[in-house]
C-alpha cells in the first residue's frame, strides 16, 4: 500500500482478515510520506480550535499498533515511482533510495491541498504564516502559528474547511475575514449557502464572497496582509487555505493508470485501476449514485469503506463499493449559537445539469416540538423529479439536531425511493427529538403537494 | 368527525383542502368530548415535569384557529350512537341529546388508557391520588396534585410513559419506584432493556420488574401505599398509571364496524371500514410492513398521518396510508445524564415470531468522534434475516444524539434494504456528528460480516 492513512491502512487490516479467512499468508508492507497513520484529517479544525487537545488524540491506531498485528509500516518512506511491468515501487527513506517488488498495489495517497501561486515565495516555499489543514504536521504548525501573537485570520476558502476553521479561529479569539470566490458553502443551493453566510457574519466574521487573493503582502518574510481581486488589502498574521484537494495520483499518472476528469483514480467497484494495481480514497474518483458520473468526493468515510473493499479483494473477496451520493454534514459553533449543514444528493443546479426536470422547495420548521426547551428553527430544502416523483437531494441547515437527519434522506436516496416515500415513512417522534411530523417530512410532504 | 385531536382534525383540515382542490363544498363537523383539540398527549410529561409551563402550550391549534378555518367543532359534546345506515350521529351536549346526518363519517375516538380495578373505589371512580396521563385534563391534574405535599410517587408501567413520568417526577423532585410486570422497555430486547433500568436505578429510581400492583391502601380516600405481587407494600402519595392505552372503539362495535385482535378499527389504506365510515389514529389497528399483520401502535405521528390520508379520500382523494414500521423513541433525562432510547422494525423475538432466520448483534461505539467533547457510549442492536440478509430491525440505546439515528434505520427499512445496504450506505460524517464509520453502519457492518 502506498499511503498509510484511512484508505491505505484498512486496505492493509482488511487484506490480513482476507488473506486469513483464506488460509493464506499476506505480506503487506505500507510506505507513508509522514511520521504519521491513520489518523482524523477532519478533526484538525477542532484541535487547532483547543476542542481536543493533542494531535495524538486524533490518531485512531497508532503504528505500533499497525505493526503489532502484523503490518510492515515504513513511515517517512516517499514513493517516487511505480512500475507496474516490472511491478515493483521505488521509495525514499532516510536519505536512501529503495525498490521493493509486488504482487499487488494499493494507491492509496489521498489528496493534495489547492495551494496558489500568491501562497509561494519565489523560492517555492509558503510565505510563513501561510498554511492548509491537511495532515498532522499542518495541525502542529497551526497550534504553534496560534500560540504566538496572532490576532487577524484570513481564511480563503468558503466550503467546509472554511468554516470549519472559522469556528476555530474564532474559538482561538482572532478576528476572521474570510474570501470565498463565489459563495459560502456552494456545494448547497444558494438559499441555503446564504443561511450559512448570515451564521457567519452574525458570529463576527468578515465575510467577503466573489473574490479571492491576487497577492499577499509580507514582511521579513511573514504574511502581513492579502489584497483581493476587489484591490481590497485585508491585514492578516495568518492566512489559511482552504481552497480544496485534488487527488495526488502523479505517481499512478506517471506509471500509466488512467485517470478521470478531476484527475482522480478511476477504480472500478471492487478497486481495482490496473491489472494488479488497485486504489482506495481519496486520490479516487467516485460514482455518484444519483448520476451514475464519476465524482471527486474526497472523505474519510468512503476512504475507509474503499479501502475495506480492496484489502477484501486482494484475496478474492468479493465485497463492492456501492458509490457515494455526496453526503455531507458539518457545524457553525460560534458566539453560543451552532448551525449544522448537511446535504446529501444533487443540489438543483446539479440536477438540472443532469437533465430532470426539477421540483424544489424549502421549509422552515423545528426541531424538536415547538413548545420543548431548545427547540430551534431549521430550513429543510427537498429536491425532486416532477416526472418520476423520484426523490434527488435534501439540504439542511438549522438548530442542534437537525444536520444528522440528512441520514433518513440519504437512506432513501440510497434505496431510490420517491419523495412520497420520504413524506410517508415511519420515522421517530417524540417532543424532544421531533415535531410529530418530522421536519423532513413536512418539507417532502409540502414538495410532494405541489408535484 | 367524532374526536378532535390529531386524526380527527387532520382529516378535518385535510378534507376542508381536498374539497376546495376539487370545487366542491364541505361542510365538516367535529365532535370533541373533551375542551381541547389538537394537542399534543407526547408533551404531557414534559408539561408535569415543568420543562413546558402551560398546558395551552401543547395546544397545537386552538378551538378558534379550527372554526376560523371553517370547521364546525363542537366541544363536550360526546357521541352515544352510531347509525350507520341511518347515518346518524347521536352526541350529549350541554345536557341535551342531539343526532346528526353524515354523508362519511370518521371515527377518530383515540384510545382509552388501561386502569385496572384496583384503581378505583367501589364507586367507580379513581382513587385520590392515583391517575393516567393521557389528555389535557390529566395533565392539569397532575400539576394540581404535585403543587401539594407529594413526595413518593409509584409508577405502574415500564414503557415509554413510565419512563418518561419517572424523569418528570425525579425532575419534580420525588422519590419514585416503577414497578413493571415483566422488564423496563419490554419493546425492545432484554438487553437494552436492562441498558435502560440500570439508568432508572443510576438515577435514584426503585425499579421492581416482575411485578405489578394487587391493591392499593388509601386513607380518607386518598392513596397512601400499593401493595405489589410480591406482597411488598410500597408508600405513595401519587399513583402513575403507565399500563398502556386500548382502542376506544365502542362507538363502532355498537354499530357493527369490525375490529381486530388487539380491538382497533382495521382501515383499509385509504381509512375505510364500512361504507361511508372512515377511522383513522389511535382507535385503528396498522398493518406492520415487517410482516403484513396488523398491529396496534398509538402514535401521534401515524394519527396525523392517517387523518391526512382519509380527509383526502373522503373527497376523492388517492393517497394511501403504507403501514408501519414500529419506529419508536424516547429519552430517560434525570442526574445530568441523558439515556435515548429509539427501535424501529422487528424486535429479535417478533423477528423469530414471524419466521425468520435471525441473525443479532449489539455493538458498543460512540455518538461522536471519540476524541469529540461529548462523545458518548451507545449501543446499537441490528436485526437481520439469516438468508435473505434482510434488515429486520434497529435498536438503540446511547447517549445524546443517539436515538434520532433510528431515523436512517426505519427509512433502509422502509425501502426493504438488506443489512449490507445499511452497512454500505453513503451517510454523514464530520468528527462533531458520528465516527468514520457511523454507529449504525459499525453495527450493521459486523453483523452483516457474521452471515
Amino acid at each position: 500500500m502506498i499511503g498509510g492513512d484511512a484508505a491505505g491502512m484498512s486496505a492493509a487490516h482488511s487484506a490480513l482478515r482476507a488473506a486469513k479467512a483464506a488460509g493464506r499468508e499476506a505480506r503487506i508492507v505500507v510506505l507513508e510520506t509522514t511520521g504519521d497513520t491513520s489518523y482524523s484529517a477532519c478533526g484538525i479544525p477542532y484541535w487547532i480550535a483547543g476542542e481536543v487537545a493533542s494531535g495524538d488524540d486524533l490518531v485512531a491506531r497508532t503504528a505500533d499498533e499497525h505493526r503489532a498485528a502484523g503490518i510492515d509500516l515504513r513511515l517517512h518512506a516517499r514513493a517516487t515511482a511505480v512500475d507496474t511491468t516490472a511491478r515493483t515501487v521505488t521509495y525514499r527513506q532516510d536519505e536512501t533510495t529503495h525498490t521493493i517488488e509486488y504482487d499487488e498495489l494499493v494507491l492509496a495517497t489521498g489528496a493534495h491541498p489547492v495551494v496558489p501561486a500568491w501562497a509561494r515565495t519565489p523560492a517555492g516555499a509558503l510565505v510563513a504564516g501561510v498554511h492548509p489543514v491537511k495532515n498532522l504536521d499542518d495541525g502542529a504548525l497551526w497550534t504553534e502559528l496560534l500560540a504566538g501573537p496572532a490576532r487577524r485570520a484570513v481564511i480563503v476558502g468558503g466550503g467546509y474547511i472554511g468554516i470549519e476553521m472559522a469556528e476555530a479561529l474564532l474559538h482561538r479569539g482572532l478576528s476572521v475575514t474570510l474570501l470565498t470566490r463565489s459563495r459560502v458553502m456552494g456545494s448547497l443551493d444558494p438559499d441555503l449557502g446564504e443561511l450559512i453566510e448570515r451564521a457567519l457574519v452574525e458570529a463576527g466574521v468578515d465575510v467577503r464572497t466573489d473574490t479571492t487573493v491576487t497577492r499577499l503582502t509580507s514582511v521579513d518574510g511573514a504574511v502581513t496582509s492579502a489584497v483581493t481581486t476587489d484591490g481590497d488589502e485585508v491585514e492578516a498574521d495568518v492566512v489559511v487555505l482552504a481552497l480544496g484537494v485534488v487527488p495526488a495520483t502523479e505517481l499512478g499518472e506517471a506509471a500509466g493508470v488512467p485517470v478521470g476528469i478531476a484527475r482522480g483514480y478511476l477504480p472500478d467497484d471492487q478497486g481495482r485501476v490496473a491489472p494488479h494495481v488497485w486504489a482506495a480514497g481519496d486520490c479516487c474518483e467516485s460514482q455518484h449514485r444519483m448520476t451514475g458520473e464519476r465524482d471527486f468526493v474526497a472523505l474519510g468515510t468512503h476512504a475507509n469503506k474503499q479501502g475495506r473493499v480492496v484489502g477484501d479483494a486482494l484475496f478474492g473477496g468479493s465485497r463492492a463499493f456501492h458509490g457515494v451520493l455526496g453526503t455531507a454534514i458539518t457545524r457553525f459553533a460560534a458566539g453560543g449559537r451552532v448551525t449544522e449543514i448537511a446535504r446529501t444528493g444533487l443540489s438543483t443546479r446539479q440536477a438540472v445539469d443532469a437533465g430532470h426536470d426539477v421540483a424544489v422547495l424549502a421549509t422552515e420548521s423545528s426541531t424538536v416540538s415547538g413548545y420543548m426547551p431548545g427547540a430551534e428553527t431549521m430550513v429543510t430544502k427537498v429536491i425532486a423529479d416532477r416526472r418520476t416523483r423520484a426523490l434527488l437531494g435534501v439540504q439542511i441547515v438549522g438548530g442542534p439536531g437537525a444536520g444528522k437527519r440528512i441520514d433518513a434522506a440519504a437512506a432513501a436516496l440510497w434505496g431510490r425511493m420517491s419523495v412520497d416515500d420520504l413524506a410517508e415513512m415511519d420515522l421517530s417522534y417524540a417532543p424532544p427529538f421531533a415535531t410529530v411530523w418530522d421536519a423532513l417530512q413536512i418539507a417532502a410532504r409540502r414538495l410532494a403537494e405541489r408535484i
